[in-house]
């Protein structure tokens, strides 16, 4: 349950809006469309729904939405709206582009939903041009700055949890060891939620180093507790590809036999939790109040269970750090 | 995420604790179990694990446990050690016994996990008897003054919000109307997420009364949207039986014609979610440091993600409220 | 993995079929009319997709249908054409206008996905009046002679498995006994399979008696063999409703508390398991097949894993057996 | 439903038995253990459950085990009797000591439940020495002769179907084409069911080549079809390492670009599927019957929806094979 803050009124109201989803999909941001449609139209303002992210905005590519046409997407993974990855819109031109579109269609506002790329885009397109936008994050990674949870995060964690007691079946039955790869390459959120709730023998993340030494050590000391041979261990992908292969190699020589399983994609899909789904309704509904309030470049998210907002500058500058004492708490849980 | 307080030293540390789980149980229980044991053997604590709350309580129905103990059981629902609704503990004189009982045996603090009425006896125990008491919030149900969470309610979100996806394929497919009852006898926590996140035409909850001319304009309203002939009309049990079954009777007098599904104890079970697992890791580790800190009479539990204590006394004598807006919102959404 | 039967040629291939679907909803309806319409499709016949059963056909409300109408509906549970109880079919006049809608369109013959009511219809449609029809058996209660398995049988087992897994967190917390109800008016093969499936104690089938006294001294010894208190019994919802509310009943008379949980219209919906999408996809495909070999008046289904067609009279007039030895085992398994 | 025989009474009862486990573990295995466990022991017949597989049989590390000793376990994944590959099996010096530690313990047969080593092994065993062997199928990949279905397979198809229908998610949102590798050294079952049951472009299996052209031929077809750009593609494992990435190198060769997901170990763990545990309850029953009517040698699988026994020397040296038609349905429901 989220605090929704009662905005002051404003004279601010757009009378037409515009919403896409940018970057890598994620779980919930069909619900969030959803949110932003349903609170837009019972505002009395028209929504236009983009296809394809920047790319479809540059061309045009959008619809106008009407209250069932997001009709039973609320569970549905993915994006209705469709995705992309716009390299063309780090062109101030191509930005330029767009705003032209948007004013011929006498739309006053954007509402994009994505991950720091995407955000930076809608920065920089009200930074140089008269038209307002709203951020939502929408990322798996939970890597963005303003808000605590991003949209399809809780999601990612039971997907990779429910693979991952799928995996410990196995390592259980033959008393053995693995090496699970989940998302993350500059942030260990995934890697640590997962590790805490999967109770994983380890945790290796971005954020701090782990040294094969400490994984050994830590293993035998598990054995020597009566905690059985088998283990899990949580490594978040990082920025290298093939980090956990390579880290299974390393373990290889301290004979220490591990099997690597990467989850890639499958973690990105599905239909989304109730965390995410009500999330997302919460943030795209109160995009559009922040937008009627007269607020612009802003990412609206949730902080301390308050829905709030943060300048696009501050989200897309600083960093989130993962909390010390509960990246420890994964550690000390395993023993 | 949650944020983790750095607590003072103190030099009160048990020697040896006991914990149980009390009341319905809840999705949860056993990483909160686990919490506890692996944060107490890090201290050096002894755990004593009791079997069926405070019933096994009473007659000294415990074992110790060892890291060992609690391997294996992070992903699994229900409660390790068991429950039970013991009406017996609501007498002094049992209570007493019960204090008698954990002093024979050198424990110096009883861990307690469950919901109000659990609570309640955990604190009269310590006002009672020098015994030193932390509660934990386990219920489904969320109705606990004091935490913005309680373990196990993400998860029957989660196994609603999964039995009405489904129920949705089939009221799609025939274009008919359901009223779905989720738990919920004092409160609409339950009923108010799954409706803002499967999407519901209605939410009835205990809270605000809902009127079946409302219900029926409602419904009527979204035909003329053009959002078809189908609908989830989400209802919390509510205090008096059948109410759900009443509702499709009055309906039916104003030729709504709608099917009843009643969840019922689905939602209690099941392996927890992503968020309760952490939540209750983080719970079952905190009770502890509160422990060791000097803590007593108190429920550790979360607000504004920061893990923080409040009075037993407080947390009984006090209803933690559906928040008003958070509510609209559910009716906003399905427009 | 379905032995398919290679057919003989013949030159009645129809230039342009319809489908509909009709009765309950079951999942792997949508993989069955993608079966159809891309088999048909690619044999150069036109497909027509019906939308709401019966209902529909008679005010001729059907859309031509291509390749991609059925994109991305393999894993929706429901059915994307809709379906309806239609009992104005029951009148041969009603259903002489039908035959007389699809010859107007040049339609040469019908598929229909449904349970025994639906292909009853099927069956008088093509007896009295000049169109070819095949039938699909797609009900969950696997009660259609002429099939060992039907579309949305196994998913249906599924569901409920689901569910009772959950329930027995709850059971064995608390040392408790539940009747878990599942779906059959006339028949025990969900139960039966769900009862062997879930490790139940008991399994109440319409086919066969089951005395209060059997139950009860089957748990007594149960209890002798150290089983544990708790228990879960499967109860086919069998012709009278509240039949697992009475045996609760009588159950208490014999001091035997038991919890109701009656799981009701989730065992419809959801997304189709892998077993009922090859299921469904073939027999799809096969209904194609034997339409264009000039089979008619028959239903398509699998008996000893080979595809094989039933004629519609014989599947409506007999009766398919629960296997004695089979459900023997459900209660030889428990003990 | 399976028919399960009649089978001809003899005195050749066994006294003891003991059940064990090998190979690579697969969902479905404690469903068949608890189906042994409990035939025999209403049989009068002793149980011993060996720990680890073979490695755990040559030193006698087995327990007695009870009706309790299965409770609760046949929704779990993995195998509660832990399991192993055991090279030195494969030395008849070895295999003599095991028949040895079975004779000192008075144990008559063995019921062997595993893939294809693991069955050479029981008919090694017997063959040298005297001990009756019953085989049972446990594998996810189906690749075993004298059976239609094995113990795991489904569970395995549904693992995969889920982890797919998520990455159709993104594959729709970002029209994308994914190569999806499922499991299957040396043949395409898991692939072919999971091909039809997601709907892919395409399959490829080591039954059939598959040319980099037919499916850059394939796909733009899709295209033409107005299927739009994204697109799965079920890769089985094979014999080479790296078969799928290579796949997408030759692809990218012809201008597709395509993502590689490789699904792994999550296919051999999981809560057994209801089809895995109805068979598996009945394989492991009839394994005892087949031992009380005398039989040995054999592997008792499912032929025809018909329980049934194998002569264990064919179902080492014949191979099952993919039905042609079947694969064939395949590549014709994508189009």
């Amino acid at each position: 349950m989220y605090k929704i803050p009662s905005l002051p009124s404003s004279d601010k109201k757009p009378r037409a809006i515009a919403i896409l989803t940018s970057g890598g999909d994620s779980p919930g941001m069909n619900p969030a469309i959803r949110g932003v449609v349903r609170a837009a139209l019972h505002k009395g303002i028209k929504v236009y729904g983009v296809t394809k992210g920047y790319s479809g905005l540059i061309i045009g590519d959008m619809t106008e939405m009407n209250s069932a046409s997001v009709t039973n997407i609320v569970q549905r993974g993915g994006t209705l709206l469709k995705s992309d990855r716009c390299l063309a819109f780090k062109d101030p031109a191509v930005r330029h582009q767009a705003a032209m579109v948007l004013k011929e269609k006498d739309i006053d506002a954007l509402i994009v939903i994505g991950g720091d790329g995407s955000l930076t885009g809608a920065h920089l397109l009200t930074q140089e041009n008269n038209i307002n936008v709203i951020g939502l994050p929408g990322t798996i990674d939970n890597d963005i700055y303003g808000t605590d949870d991003t949209i399809g995060f809780d999601t990612a964690v039971n997907t990779a949890l429910d693979a991952i007691d799928k995996i410990r079946d196995t390592a259980l039955s033959h008393e053995s060891l693995f090496l699970v790869e989940v998302m993350g390459r500059n942030s260990g959120f995934i890697a640590t939620h997962v590790g805490i709730a999967c109770g994983a023998e380890m945790v290796v993340v971005p954020e701090y180093e782990t040294k094969a030494e400490t994984i050994c050590f830590q293993l035998a000391n598990n054995r020597l507790l009566g905690k059985g041979a088998s283990g899990i261990i949580v490594v978040a992908e990082g920025q290298t590809p093939g980090l956990t292969t390579h880290l299974a190699n390393v373990l290889a020589q301290h004979q220490l036999e591990a099997k690597v399983c990467i989850l890639g994609h499958i973690q990105r899909g599905g239909s989304p939790s109730g965390h995410d789904r009500v999330l997302a309704s919460c943030l795209g509904a109160a995009a559009v109040d922040y937008l009627c309030a007269g607020y612009n470049d802003v990412m609206i998210g949730v902080r301390d269970s308050i829905i709030t907002d943060t300048p696009l500058k501050q989200v897309i500058e600083k960093n989130k750090k993962l909390d010390d004492a509960f990246f420890q708490l994964a550690l000390l849980l395993h023993k």
